[in-house]
C-alpha cells in the first residue's frame, strides 16, 4: 500500500504521520506533499527518513490514497490529478463535504458511507466530529430533532499559525508590548472571539452552518434542526461543546450516559467533566454532565476532543483502515 | 446620605467605590467595612481618605444604605445588624435572591421592584444581569418561553484572587513550572472548566440553576424555561454568553436588534460583534450576532458584559440611585 500526505507540513498533515506510525499501518511507500518551500527537507518516520516532494499535478501516481491536508482551494485544485492517478482521495478540507457523491465519514457513526465512494471521500469538519462523536449515541436510541450547540474551539483549529499567535500574545502581553493579530480577526489571548469563517449571507458563519449541514448528512438525518454559535477561546488543541438535544423520544440520562460510554471511540465521565487540557494528544472524545434540558425538553451535555487528532487527522487515518478492513 | 460598603477591599467592592465616585452620588459618608485584616489600612476617594473599618454588628450605625460586597455566609451573618440599623441592605450575594419578599433588580427590567422592598433588595448573578440585559428588551416585544444559555465567564467572577491565579499559571507555564490551581477545580490557562459552583443534586451546577430562577423573577416570568451550562474561560474580567430564545410570537431579526439598541444600558452591533476584551472597563452591556434559531424556532444571540462593573457593582449602585431618585 502507497499512501500520500497532502499538505505534511501543516498541524494536521504532521499529525496523520504520526497517527500512521502510531496505528502500525502497513504502507510500502509514505509520499509526504507540501508546497515547493518545503520540498527537499527530511522528516523522521518509523527508523527511516523521508525527503518532502513538491505537491503537483504529476506527484500523485502510483499512490493508493492521498490523505489531503490542505486548504479548501487547494483541495479543489489537486483533485482531478489525484482522480485521474487513480488514488483515493480522504480530504479534510469543506470542498467536496456535502456533493452527494462524496461520503462523509466518522468511522464509528457512518463507516459503512466510505465504502460507496467515487474517489473521494471527505473527512467532517472538526467541532462536527467532536459533536456527534458524544451524540451519535443517543442519536440511535432515538433520532435527534433538534440540536443547538456553542462551541469553545481551540487555536489549532487555525492551524500552526494559529497556535504561535496565542502564544506569542501571551508573551508579547507579559512584556508589555502590543499585540498584533495576523490569523485571528482580533486579539485571541484573554479573550473569546465569537466568529470562525466568513457570513453565509444570513448571519450564520460558514463554521456554524458545518453542524448542521455535515452533521444531516453524517447522521442520515435530514430533518434535524441545528443552531451552532462557534467561538475561538484561548485554548491550544482540543475543542469544548456545550450541546443540547431533543429526541422523538424522550431519553433518560442514564440511558444516554450508557449508551455514550458503550459507544466506540468516546467515554462518558461519571465522576467530575471532560476538559480541554486533559483531553488533548490523545484520540478519544469524552462526553459528561449530562442533565435535563428543560428549553428542549431533551438533554443538555458538555464534550471535548482533540481539533487536530479526532478532529481531523485520526479521523482521516481511520477512514482509510475502513476502507482497507472492508 | 450615608452609605457603606460591606466588603470594601475585594474586586466587588473596590468597583462599587469607583462607581460612587464616577457617578458623582452625593453622601455626606462613606463608611468602608471589611475584615480586621484590612482595618486601618487608608484608599483614596474623591479628594480624601478613608480608613477601612471593621466590619461589625455596631458598624452600620447611622447608614441609609449598605451595599453588600461579601459571600453569601457573610451576607446572612451581617443582614440583621443592617436591618437593626435602619440601612437599606442592596446585596450582591445569592443570599436573599429568591426570598419572596426581597426585590431581584436589574433596574433597567425591572427598577419599580425595588420601591418594594423590607429592607433588603438583592442584586442578581452577574451572567444572569449581562444575559437578560440582552434579551429583556426581545421579552418586552413578546414573552421568552425558552431560553438555552451557554456561558464563557471571566476570572473575575472568583474575585481578585481569581485573576491572580489566571495571571500567575500563565507565568508559571511560561517559566516551565508546574500549575498549582487554589482558587478554580483545575488549571484555568489555557483550559475551559465547566463546572462553577456546587451540583444542586440532580447535575445542574448553582450557577447554572441562577439564570432560570433568577430570570423567572427579574422578568415576572414564571413559566420560562431555562438551560444553562456555566463555563470558566481564561478571560479576566467580561463574561460573553452564547443565547437562544423562543418568544410567544415570533420575533424578526431586525425587530429583536432595535428594541435591543433602544433599550437602556445595551447596545446592540451592527458591524462586528462584541468581544469580552472590548466590553471590560465599562458599564455597557454589548449585544450582537442575533439570528434565525431553527432549533428552538426563536433568535440566537451573543452578548458581553463586565463582570465585576454591570455584573455586580455598578449594578448595585444603580439600585441605590433608582431608589434615591424615586
Amino acid at each position: 500500500m502507497k499512501i500520500g500526505i497532502l499538505g505534511a507540513t501543516g498541524a494536521v498533515g504532521r499529525q496523520m504521520l504520526e497517527c500512521i506510525e502510531e496505528r502500525n499501518i502497513a504502507c510500502d511507500e509514505l509520499r509526504l506533499l507540501a508546497s515547493s518551500r518545503s520540498a527537499g527537507k527530511a522528516v523522521k518516520f518509523r527508523d527511516s527518513e523521508l525527503i518532502i516532494q513538491e505537491a503537483k499535478d504529476t506527484a500523485f501516481e502510483g499512490l493508493d490514497f492521498v490523505l489531503g491536508a490542505v486548504e479548501a482551494e487547494f483541495a479543489k485544485e489537486f483533485a482531478p490529478a489525484i482522480k485521474q492517478s487513480g488514488a483515493v482521495f480522504i480530504d479534510n478540507s469543506s470542498s467536496f463535504r456535502l456533493n452527494p457523491d462524496v461520503p462523509l465519514v466518522v468511522p464509528e457513526i457512518n463507516g459503512e458511507d466510505a465504502l460507496h465512494h467515487n474517489g473521494i471521500i471527505s473527512n467532517p469538519n472538526c467541532s462536527t466530529i467532536i459533536t456527534l462523536m458524544a451524540v451519535a449515541p443517543i442519536h440511535r436510541l432515538s433520532p435527534i430533532k433538534r440540536m443547538v450547540a456553542s462551541t469553545y474551539q481551540a487555536v489549532s483549529g487555525a492551524g500552526i499559525n494559529g497556535m504561535r499567535e496565542l502564544e506569542e500574545e501571551v508573551k508579547a502581553l507579559a512584556a508589555g508590548e502590543a499585540v498584533q493579530p495576523k490569523v485571528f480577526p482580533a486579539q485571541i489571548a484573554y479573550n473569546c472571539i465569537p466568529w470562525i469563517g466568513s457570513d453565509t449571507g444570513n448571519g450564520v458563519t460558514t463554521e456554524e452552518a458545518k453542524l448542521g449541514n455535515e452533521g444531516r448528512k453524517i447522521l442520515h438525518n435530514p430533518e434535524m434542526k441545528v443552531t451552532c454559535t462557534c467561538v475561538r477561546v484561548p485554548v491550544f488543541r482540543s475543542h469544548s461543546i456545550s450541546v443540547s438535544v431533543a429526541c422523538e423520544r424522550e431519553i433518560g440520562i442514564e440511558e444516554a450516559a450508557k449508551a455514550i460510554d458503550a459507544a466506540d471511540g468516546v467515554r462518558y465521565l461519571v465522576e467530575g467533566y471532560p476538559m480541554p487540557l486533559d483531553t488533548s494528544n490523545q484520540d478519544l472524545v469524552f462526553a459528561g454532565r449530562i442533565r435535563k434540558d428543560p428549553a428542549l425538553d431533551g438533554l443538555a451535555l458538555w464534550c471535548c476532543g482533540d481539533q487536530i487528532r479526532k478532529g481531523a487527522a485520526s479521523n482521516a487515518v481511520q477512514i482509510l483502515e475502513y476502507i482497507v478492513n472492508h
